[in-house]
């Protein structure tokens, strides 16, 4: 705590439901990470100046000059500052030239960074709002050239990108329809909660074959009543079963290797999926979106920063 | 009620969340219905031969020779007795011969149906309980020849039926996939709690494109988000796109016309989805449990129906 600082940039990946902060000197490096289960949704009375300043005191008291850059929900219409969504294809300047100012404490302001939006070929939109800074925080890594990158999530994103921009994204429900049907369908009633990579794989296998996902879903109940995936399968069979929908249906056409940005097991499950079609992943720094604020950082007004 | 000695035969169809009850004459014509939103879950203490008698006294007390048939999942492990499940095919006889007697009162019984169960290309179980007996009393209608008879629901099913046997089955996930969504995850929110014929086209129309499924819901978000679908029209769109996927997985392959079995505003949004696809529809008599159950009781054992 003796190099507080040294402390050059805070950057903020505030959420849903989590707030992770980290230090970073001035070329970037990692000082110190913090994590707190205080999402947006968790911030009492919509309070988010007076969380910030309990949640990272120290760190701005003794770094008055560092600017302090967040991304993620925090920007939302349930955030501190509803920021804009700029349209694909887009790149560091663009990201970093539409992150807005708030006013915090002293004179102090913060700097939220703005939301992605895309349309498909069919002219559907497609929003993110966090995720394109850990992928522009990955994009220096990535080089030149056209990649896919996954984001497994709650709301899962996969985005391409050609010579370092996003060119467009589509998000997948996968997280969440796992989530709700789970908890809150017949799935769950004979479900155990424990997982089992054998029926994960089963599950992986199921989504290959004929039928649609609406019916695969019903075999999980079937299968579970007949006694042919025992409570303790049932879970992964589901979890497989979710995955192997989304990733076929993420990686139609010619796909050579997938970028994966995501956390440890998730990133296991779809590593696995990705696996079973032939498809190589690589795996990014998972601190991608310090990186990605560092490079929004790097480039924000200087006469503004004093404002 | 002065022609209740008339009664032959006492219908019910004994599902999770309602009671329906028919009075049929001899020749199966109906002389009376009856419905309770007494589903075999709200049966207090599990006591269903309480219920019973509680229902339609009347009925059985001046009829007291009328032998007394019901299906659904009163014949599950959560109803009254858990009876067979029947593997595919399967026509009239064998589903009234593995009806199970269980005592009632008074030395009085009441006949439970099985259930059914087919496997598909992959080995894959299915399972019904009810649907069969519709299915049964629509057989007649039908006459010889392949067939595929929808029957939308919470759980909706698409049965093959081949020279009046079922020969296998299809379900699909998708009423209780809408339920739990429009409840409990993010779609709900924008949602407003009315129907739009437009949106539900749209919803159909978007279920064609590429993306698969759980990228498709994820679109009921931005699309709500953007301000594109407005909240009065979320609910249509979200149904449209779930049975718009549904009913193309169901009609793979060729399909010269879909018999449907089901409620009116379901079956006019199957219909809806078919005609989009240029297959038409023919609606069965929606009291096909009724002549079903007929079915099964011509069949029962006559000695049984004394002991």
């Amino acid at each position: 705590m003796n190099d507080l600082a040294a402390t050059k940039i805070i950057a903020i990946d505030w959420g849903t439901s989590s707030f992770r902060a980290y230090r970073l000197d001035g070329a970037g490096g990692i000082l110190e990470r913090m994590e707190a289960p205080m999402g947006i949704l968790k911030v009492p009375d919509r309070d988010f100046a007076g969380a910030l300043e309990s949640l990272i005191f120290d760190w701005a008291r003794l770094a008055p000059q560092a600017p302090v850059v967040m991304s993620g929900m925090i920007g939302s219409r349930q955030g501190w500052r509803e920021t804009r969504y700029l349209a694909c294809p887009v790149g560091a300047e663009e990201i970093a030239g539409a992150a807005e100012a708030v006013p915090w404490r002293d004179g102090r302001k913060v700097w939220i960074a703005p939301g992605l939006s895309c349309r498909d070929a069919s002219g559907v939109p497609d929003v993110m709002r966090g995720e394109e800074v850990q992928i522009l925080g990955a994009l220096e890594a990535l080089g030149p050239g056209r990649q896919l990158i996954c984001l497994p999530g709650t709301h899962g994103k996969w985005a391409t990108v050609q010579d370092r921009r996003i060119t467009g994204f589509a998000t997948h429900m996968t997280g969440e329809v796992f989530d709700v049907l789970s908890r809150h369908s017949i799935l769950g009633r004979l479900m155990a909660d424990e997982n089992d990579e054998g029926w994960f794989q089963e599950g992986l296998a199921r989504a290959d074959a004929d039928g649609g996902l609406l019916h695969h879903l019903f075999g999980v109940r079937s299968r579970g009543l007949m006694g042919e995936v025992p409570a303790e399968g049932l879970r992964s069979y589901l979890s497989g079963l979710l995955i192997g929908h989304e990733v076929a249906a993420a990686t139609v056409g010619p796909v050579d290797r997938v970028y994966l940005l995501g956390t440890s097991r998730l990133g296991e499950y779809y590593t696995a999926a990705l696996a079973r079609r032939g498809i190589p992943v690589e795996h990014l720094d998972s601190d991608a979106v310090a990186a990605g604020l560092f490079q929004i950082a790097a480039r924000l007004p200087a006469d503004e920063e004093s404002s």
